[in-house]
């Protein structure tokens, strides 16, 4: 048993810290440490009960509205160069998922997204479920439509948001979101209500509703949205916990995605799902999963829940799952998005990867650039930089403004200091995964 | 005497009804509902001390970089289609002019100006000079070059904001913005600390730092800005002064425009000084103001203070400002920018309006339509109306987008909601006047 060290997908690590996991959930091992319990209510069911068999799903048929193209195989690494192709047009890979969690990114239009060379786009169902209702989005003609979207979407399961969201403790006073929680719809344990075999019940942190998030309810919101790529319901154990309860945890995710999938498999709509590899940096619980995951008829694979606690981990765990997932169909990293950790992913084969962290901290005045490294615009030492951040980028900051007039904006509490950040670091991210996939055409990566 | 109903620039009716005047000014008359002396410091001079007579000034010399061309005179009204030539491209009239109080349009990139068909835009001296201070631009090569907009800019004096930001009470808890004030940097009197002859010191409502606001130092700081057109320093008296108040408040602007023309002609570097027509919504100090003013060597005239309580008043007093004025050169209405208002103003002969309203207005929801007419989004029946706001308006909210996506984008609070707004309302604007422009050109108007 050993206290794992974690990442809860990079991008919300600081939520993850902030769990505090007895006050959601019973203690369900000897270690003190572990308080996690998958099971907490019933239905009780053995927390090692094994997934169905592959055997009880039909074989993988290629689809004609959705295949992975290999491009290139890099003969220096592992890396390589593919191509996706969904209903709604080609993602280029390796490519970057920029993240609009309300069918919207953050402070810039998403028609930024073609300019930057980003061509696939990650939405949030526990949000859109919230707001404003997979309904009203099925109504409006599913998210493509609705958003004004003719290119590639992907939706998640909601699970990552109920799970940790939910566990927000009343002691957490760090954002606006988790104090109107505290407010206005919290019982003393988080917004989950409850959580057990059959899925999930949680409290909506906006008015407060009770919603059940089950394997099939995701799937059904998720055929409503109508992204090209869906996630099944997976669970995501919070930091800290023990190898026993992660591997109850890895269990129920695969009964949770079989139950997915087969809902999937009964109307398909022109969608593709990929498994979500889970498992922590316990290599063991990792090759169980990949090696499961990878008998069903998914169109491709996630890797998800803790991801380790630095590069390093990341790559050590990473180079084991893709070995053992197949090499003709893609694969996603979730919850990565720093370039550094993205040029290693790479190189072990990884196709796809997504992140707030680009917008999220262009929003802090952190900007990507190529010759200058990560820079923070509110330094005052850009007060009179009448430069731009990049000279050769293409963005609207780089071809039109200088670093001076982004602190400015910035420290006048602009909006438009947000848009102008967002929209340079996603080029940056755009340019990036372009010269990775040149670089590996070249076998030079 | 009456107690004058005024307004204070349209856009800005809320706070100027908030002025607790005697809070920041010294009685002067002995009517106690005039609390306002614009002579309250030394150096005391005698308040109707005539401004410095047209004869000390040169006479007006045509300028090569700076010209209003009258192109059609409708027979239908005094409406006039023209095109004012400044350094930075022609401003076609009537038109409406966007605010940029800090050098950028508040969540909606400049650039969208170009596409609304809005050739000039506003930026606050008052703004700039606190942050990030007039001397940075300087340094940047000018506000075109800091901004990245090579099309017309005009600023104001300053005068504005510091009249009515600096008389905020500390009872007065409405915003963000004056919450700061109270916080941090009030002594119980606002933010003006002095007002005389010279001019007015007042604290910085960013950090408490003094500045002092003269005519000289206003051209000063708008020499710094380099915009294509400047306005000089005027005194905006409060809302229910007297007339003998406000008559003294109006020699002592005459006075501090003569003194800013002054600065001017020193160093023209190719700007437009526009001289402030002042005299609230008395008719007496209104022609007794137009008529000075016009006899100055300005390049044109803008028409400021009180505009009336509403727009039959400000019609009434705009259309015999607008007969002293003279034709052959361009007018600007000051704060000006509800449509119905607009449109009254066009027919007497006005040529160009500013006002915060369409792109404040956006950021709350509220969207100017032709066919629905003024909507706000914020309405539940907007939650599945699948409908662009206009169908044949050009903006990205209504080619790409529904009323539906814009409800859910406000309810989520998405900034993306207020740029898709704001750029909807600009390109109304946009419209209306160019619709306007041709309706003059039938003589319709």
């Amino acid at each position: 048993m050993f206290a794992a060290v974690v990442r809860h997908r990079a991008n919300t690590a600081r939520a993850a810290r902030s769990w505090d996991v007895s006050a959601t959930f019973r203690s369900c091992c000897l270690d003190a440490r572990c308080g996690f319990s998958s099971d907490a209510k019933p239905p009780f069911i053995d927390p090692f009960t094994e997934p169905p068999d592959a055997s009880t799903f039909p074989a993988y048929h290629p689809k004609d509205y959705f295949s992975f193209e290999l491009i290139h195989q890099s003969t220096k690494s592992n890396a390589r160069v593919g191509r996706i192709h969904t209903p709604h047009g080609p993602i280029e890979t390796p490519g970057f998922v920029a993240v609009g969690t309300n069918g919207a990114l953050k402070a810039a239009p998403h028609g930024v997204l073609r300019r930057a060379n980003l061509d696939l786009m990650f939405a949030n169902t526990y949000h859109l479920m919230l707001q404003p209702g997979a309904g009203v989005v099925e109504q409006a003609g599913g998210l493509h439509t609705f958003m004004g979207r003719n290119k590639p979407l992907i939706t998640d399961s909601g699970g990552f948001q109920v799970f940790s969201l939910g566990a927000i403790d009343a002691s957490d006073k760090v954002n606006e979101l988790k104090k109107r929680t505290k407010s206005k719809h919290k019982d003393g344990n988080g917004l989950i209500k409850q959580i057990n075999e059959t899925g999930v019940t949680f409290k909506s942190y906006r008015d407060g509703s009770v919603y059940e998030l089950t394997p099939e309810s995701s799937v059904a919101a998720q055929k409503q949205l109508g992204a090209d790529i869906i996630i099944p319901l997976d669970e995501l154990p919070p930091y800290g916990i023990c190898d026993l309860t992660l591997k109850k945890s890895v269990f129920k995710s695969h009964r949770w995605e079989a139950r997915s999938l087969r809902t999937h498999l009964l109307d398909l709509k022109n969608q593709a799902m990929y498994g979500v590899v889970h498992g922590g940096v316990n290599d063991e619980l990792r090759e169980l999963s990949a090696t499961y995951l990878s008998s069903l008829p998914f169109d491709g694979f996630a890797i998800g829940g803790s991801l380790g606690k630095d590069t390093e981990e990341l790559v050590s765990m990473l180079r084991k799952v893709l070995r053992i997932l197949p090499d003709d169909k893609p694969n996603h990293v979730l919850g990565i998005g720093d370039p550094q950790s993205v040029e290693a992913c790479v190189s072990l084969g990884a196709d796809t990867f997504d992140s707030t962290f680009p917008t999220r901290s262009a929003r802090h005045g952190s900007l990507l650039t190529k010759t200058r490294g990560r820079i923070n615009v509110r330094n005052k030492k850009f007060k009179t930089l009448f430069e731009p951040p990049c000279w050769e980028c293409p963005c609207s900051l780089c071809k039109h403004h200088s670093l001076a007039y982004l602190h400015h904006l910035d420290r006048a509490k602009e909006p438009m200091a947000w848009t102008l950040a967002t929209e340079h670091n996603l080029h940056y991210m755009g340019g990036m995964m372009k010269e990775l996939r040149e670089g590996i055409l070249r076998n030079e990566v």
